[in-house]
């Protein structure tokens, strides 16, 4: 198409450069840029807008289940990120240390939080005496920091966005139903909001979090079929407790540590928006969390009463609640469409001298291309499209996604399965040098444990029986 | 009175120690908590609740005239501190420097933002090509640091979270109207939704913004007299788009220096919050930005049906669009009451089985203790109440500020004034040796110039003829 040849010129053909095409798309429709410090991103209004939309539904349905938010100081002693083992060494070697201050040498280092479980917990064991004060659910929206020698925006930058939940319980049950409960939150949340299926289990102990007994990870599948780790859920046990005695009195008279799970997702959520649902026009932005679900071209502005009516439709779908605009800048149609599509507004309204004269308007989806005309009278009816672009769009993501996920019980099989863009499920025994194997001959690490039963399955690597079917691919 | 007697017991009293009393509420509140880094503060759920509403409130209002949030990195090149005189010199001195990072140290040493005029400004100069990408309206909320040697919770602490506004203009005088605007726009929230009555007003030269041309200050009266700097609107003229070579090309062909401005207001509203309204028994909060709005206590709650009642009126109340919430913990009546007065919910409401019999409910107010009968079937009357009690405490406090301005053309004028817990009107010649001497000899230090003309008054301290009318008092 005409369309499509004249946009190449902009943004790269995703089909032959894909990491060019996110470039690109990111860049161009101005959802983030490069900041000065090599690594670091600034989110753009547009970008920061999509993020404030996750924000707010997020924050609803954390409060739905008893989470509260709350804020915790950036900056850790370098003393607390040493207190748990495989805390530190998983974290130590991307931390940023602060010190100087005030003009002076500081007597102890502090370290920018890469994650929190140290801070809360050390305030936590103030805060809990008895089992009354049980459970503590708290979450808090923060920066955070890990010093990453290959970075793009939004996937992987040393400064980062992100929410982190972190909990304490009195029993083991109910903090290993804690992690699992805030798992689905996660899983429902990338359905309904961002319209991405996503991948849940438990992760592999090579895979999992530096100091978590267990790990589960939500892993979204990109277009270009390899996995972002979008979210994940940990049981923590009583590690971190022990580590800051984390203690509280129990209902029997006995002190006791607490038992605690953490859980985050990040501002990788918009990478994975861009990567799971674009094409070759840039964005195509989910109603959810859209800056500008309609967005309203004025056709022939200039002539009497186009931007009245225009402004007439905006205001009529911003009060039916709708994140409405209208574009009156001095620029052609055409290339008010392209803007739009490219930055994957996912309805866009039509408006001329002729559709005001037959009462109507062109409604055009973002997602399909359909173009229908809509009484004017009838405007009322676009929060139902809305949501059926919406549903669609989540449709369209699991068909993508359905023949994309293979079985290989050999690394031929698995290799084979990844350069064709796919998911792998694989046999696996359990052991960490198959598991190494595997990443190094295929470049597809292991993301989570598939819920299938393994029996009588055998090793992809070694042969001897299979503990697990674990899906491997490719990662961001 | 007993209850009073009572409580004194667990919170300082304000007529007697006021910081103290301060630091009581705060912490008893669970506003707050000390983090483990001297001067660093956790902001527990019921302040960042607070904080929350602030943010909703606020994001109204700065939507209303144009600008739309973003986020910039938290590291800043030092260098960058360094390019705009004054700046350097007023923000150098309490900067946190990060020297190493992902183990090896920095090629160049990292500033932790302190406020983010350099960096932005550096990223609008790559933004702004011409005259038609401005103005540029951007706000952004975060952290900042800045190394204090003596801290208070919310008042002064080395991290803390703010808004900063950061504008780009073609004209002078369109920048001006813009560090005007967000001035009023604050006043206006403050008003509104703190019900906190402010003094706005051009800082002097000693008092400005390091590196502003022109800073305009809201100062809040504290119950102690003293005045509490809540937010600031700067004119920068060109000094930071000359530093960072922020240029646009005009529609006259030129290129030209962008005028920019930025205006902040932090956590530090939350210790207004408590100092403008607070009394023996604690907080008293304004309902716009209560955490809860109306705590519903069932009394004898093992009684049949009073718990289901309660919630009733629980979800009544929410369907109304209020923060309510029931306290259905084991204690006594006389606690709960004591608690939730002390945490400043604006309405209480009681409802016991008698009360049920009689199809009423209790309904008595924070801030004047009145309390009356409500039929249960007139539910939809408390949203009116609560509007009630936002314009009261507006009103008590601009009562209780205005025998609280005093007058003064004296030295001994001014220390008598601010030990009678004043502000002080004060003529001033306009030069600093006078200002300073003010300062070093009553410990109050110039807060804004008062809009009174001088007409013929002189100099409290050197007696030449007065320039400008002058609020001073001590502050935060």
């Amino acid at each position: 198409m005409a369309k499509d040849k004249q946009f190449v010129k902009e943004v790269a053909d995703m089909t032959v450069d894909f990491p060019q095409w996110y470039t690109d798309v990111v860049i161009k429709t101005e959802l983030v840029d490069y900041g000065p410090v090599k690594g670091t991103m600034v989110i753009r209004p547009y970008g920061y807008a999509i993020w404030e939309n996750i924000q707010n539904e997020m924050n609803k349905r954390f409060k739905a289940v008893g989470v509260k938010n709350a804020y915790f100081p950036m900056l850790i002693p370098e003393s607390y990120i040493k207190r748990e083992a495989e805390h530190v060494e998983g974290f130590a070697p991307e931390v940023a240390l602060v010190t100087h201050a005030g003009g002076e040498k500081l007597t102890e280092n502090l370290v920018i939080r890469p994650t929190s479980e140290t801070i809360i917990c050390e305030m936590y064991s103030k805060w809990m005496q008895s089992y009354r004060d049980l459970p503590i659910l708290i979450n808090q929206w923060a920066n955070v920091m890990r010093w990453e020698k290959t970075t793009r925006p939004f996937l992987r930058t040393s400064e980062f966005l992100w929410q982190e939940g972190h909990t304490a319980h009195a029993s083991e049950a109910e903090a290993r139903e804690e992690t699992i409960k805030m798992l689905n939150v996660y899983k429902k949340f990338f359905e309904d909001c961002l319209a991405i299926p996503v991948f849940t289990g438990i992760k592999t102990e090579k895979e999992k979090f530096a100091g978590a007994v267990e790990t589960y990870g939500v892993e979204a599948m990109m277009l270009d079929g390899k996995s972002l780790q979008a979210g994940t859920s940990h049981y923590l046990g009583q590690n971190f407790a022990k580590a800051f005695n984390m203690k509280f009195l129990d209902s029997d008279g006995e002190l006791k540590y607490a038992y605690s799970t953490s859980w985050g997702t990040s501002t990788r959520m918009i990478g994975a928006l861009v990567m799971a649902h674009g094409d070759q026009r840039g964005l195509k932005l989910p109603p959810v969390v859209a800056p500008v679900q309609v967005i309203v071209i004025p056709v022939a502005q200039h002539k009497d009463g186009v931007k009245e009516k225009a402004q007439e439709i905006v205001d009529k779908l911003v009060s039916l609640g709708i994140r409405a605009e209208a574009d009156y800048r001095d620029a052609s149609n055409g290339w008010k469409f392209n803007e739009w599509e490219m930055k994957g507004a996912p309805l866009r309204i039509e408006i001329g001298p002729r559709d005001i004269e037959n009462g109507v308007c062109v409604v055009a989806r973002r997602d399909n291309f359909e173009k229908t005309n809509l009484s004017l009278t009838e405007l009322d009816k676009i929060p139902e499209i809305l949501n059926q672009i919406q549903k669609d769009m989540l449709e369209k993501a699991r068909e993508i996604q359905k023949d994309r996920v293979k079985f290989a019980d050999s690394i031929e099989g698995v290799l084979s399965a990844v350069e064709d863009k796919c998911f792998v499920k694989v046999p696996w025994c359990g052991c960490r040098e198959c598991e190494e194997k595997i990443k190094t001959e295929t470049a597809a690490s292991a993301r989570v444990i598939a819920p299938d039963d393994a029996t009588g399955k055998k090793c992809a690597v070694c042969g001897k029986e299979a503990k697990h079917i674990v899906y491997f691919a490719r990662a961001y």
